[in-house]
């Protein structure tokens, strides 16, 4: 049986699985992405995790193709990470090259927000489209811009950083060193800081006045916007406000036929996505009105590993193809 | 010979040309372009005239191979003018059926900034380039994206629309209805409405202050800044402040290798680019530091013409390099 591995770094957890070409997934697990100080310590451990993983696999035997990896920064051109903001690792991180020479298979890095919007034109919500952008909001605000059926990776292979561009000049502190980036509002760690805001500027009540700081998190946060409580459901007012004030910004640039929203935050479901379309739709250029959808993400939990191990058979089809073609005309 | 027909329809003038592979133009006329009230007598007229100058070249036999049309709104995917405001014909005009039974050649339409990015790419400073933003700074701004060699027109053909993304909320007020656009700051009105602001803001002379505000152009205050008119000097210092930031915030999107400027205002030079570029590289996200130039357009005054006329040389080779892979497989 042949798996492609799918491995998701994330500012927290490394997510992995073992998938075949369908998308069944027949083996998975985890690592923390931040106990090890030196990124080829973690690579061992992420490994290992995966071997030990692969070696649970009843139907035997299994053949591992290849490896695709999702990772904040990751560079298709390259293999590289490069200066992710969220990882503790600096500067450029070659970390395609050190997975290759653990598993000895190809290995295929992009970033994972652009995993998951394969992931999300394979499996998910964008089947049949061509022109879609995939946001995911999880610790940080990703994306992944489908042009015409291919990733923009752009000139440098780093297109596609929608969390970073700036809506409010000296706004909040981002961890990529400047200030005002949209991931800093929109994203759970965004929800966490707005709330922490207006229990500041409100002097209303507050279910969430009895959760320290430290511990408040953005599913706090939409569970209480959920039983009604005024500051939660305002915190998502003004985060569905600056995310649909950039769309409509990305729209007139890109546009797409669908934003598709994935990510923790985005099981706020409508909490998040009814402000978002009406403050996308009240900015938006009158040629793109009611034309841009805002719609879930139809993939499952698994999506960023899915996305990243469908980059190991999207590769190898690629190529396939080409040999194919060779043959072809060999064969002529 | 073979020829391209380049026609560049303008609120007030609709100039053409006939241009061979080398951008090399052998004969040119304008039409006016408010005179018909109906659009086909219109196309008749522009016809007409057209095959009137190709009789006029010395070089026999002319051969023309097909037809660009560069148009405000006009949509590539289905050849129609939508709703332009500066256009007295209203609604969906299907200009490129039109001219295609008058010529009886492929006709290709596309919006007037993205014909200008497509002759930056055959004929001028964006050669060799597959990823690259035209900024076309006229009454408006306009924006042509390459993205791997080919213009990204996104699901609806109006992709890159990159004046309308809002840099102010609640700014000054645009020509499309809404507030805060990029256009109402770079752009030559951006331009006079900045340095109106700055006569009622700062309390110093100038000679702008001489001169009645419907009189004032973009070219009198870059040629006041280049006297060193300290208003002036502050009215690009601002521009290229707010062009840099935008310029900032699409390359997170895009990543491009550069920014080619375009139009009357480019012609303000470093006046205007110094600035922008060190306003672009303060608020650049670290991956792209010191990678993105912003540089002059190398297109001459008919870049119009030219950037129409290449559409159709664009279109062909594609179009020939797909049949010569089918002859050279037929031939095997």
């Amino acid at each position: 049986m042949k798996l492609s591995v799918g491995i998701d770094i994330g500012g927290t957890n490394t997510a992995f699985g073992l998938v075949d070409e369908n998308g069944k997934i027949y083996a998975q697990g985890s690592v923390k992405t931040q106990t090890h100080e030196r990124v080829e310590d973690y690579a061992n451990e992420v490994f290992r995790q995966i071997m030990q993983a692969a070696a649970q696999i009843a139907e035997k035997p299994c053949d591992i193709v290849g490896v695709g990896i999702g990772a904040p920064n990751g560079n298709y051109y390259n293999g590289c990470i490069e200066n992710a903001a969220n990882l503790r690792w600096k500067g450029k991180v070659e970390i395609a090259a050190m997975f290759k020479k653990l598993f000895g298979k190809p290995v295929f890095l992009t970033n994972d927000a652009n995993a998951a919007a394969i992931g999300e034109m394979v499996y998910g919500a964008a089947k049949g489209m061509k022109n879609f952008i995939e946001i995911t909001l999880g610790t940080g605000l990703g994306s992944g811009i489908v042009v015409n059926g291919q990733l923009l990776y752009g000139h440098d292979g780093f297109a596609g950083e929608v969390g970073h561009i700036i809506v409010k000049p000296d706004g909040r502190d981002c961890g990529c060193g400047r200030k005002g980036c949209l991931e800093t509002y929109v994203s759970a760690t965004g929800v966490v800081r707005t709330a922490t805001e207006l229990l500041a500027t409100r002097n209303i009540d507050s279910e969430l006045r009895r959760i320290p700081n430290s511990e408040l998190t953005a599913l706090m946060v939409s569970q209480a916007a959920g039983r009604g409580d005024a500051i939660a459901c305002e915190v998502f007012e003004r985060t569905g406000a600056v995310l649909g004030r950039a769309l409509a910004d990305v729209t007139t640039i890109t546009s797409p036929e669908a934003f598709i929203i994935f990510g923790g935050l985005a099981k706020a479901g409508d909490i998040l996505l009814e402000p978002t379309r009406r403050h996308m739709e009240q900015n938006m250029l009158n040629m793109f009105k009611n034309k841009v959808k805002i719609i879930p993400s139809q993939l499952s939990d698994d999506a960023a590993i899915l996305g990243a191990s469908a980059l190991v058979w999207n590769e190898l089809s690629d190529k396939n193809e080409n040999d194919n073609t060779n043959t072809e005309l060999l064969n002529i």
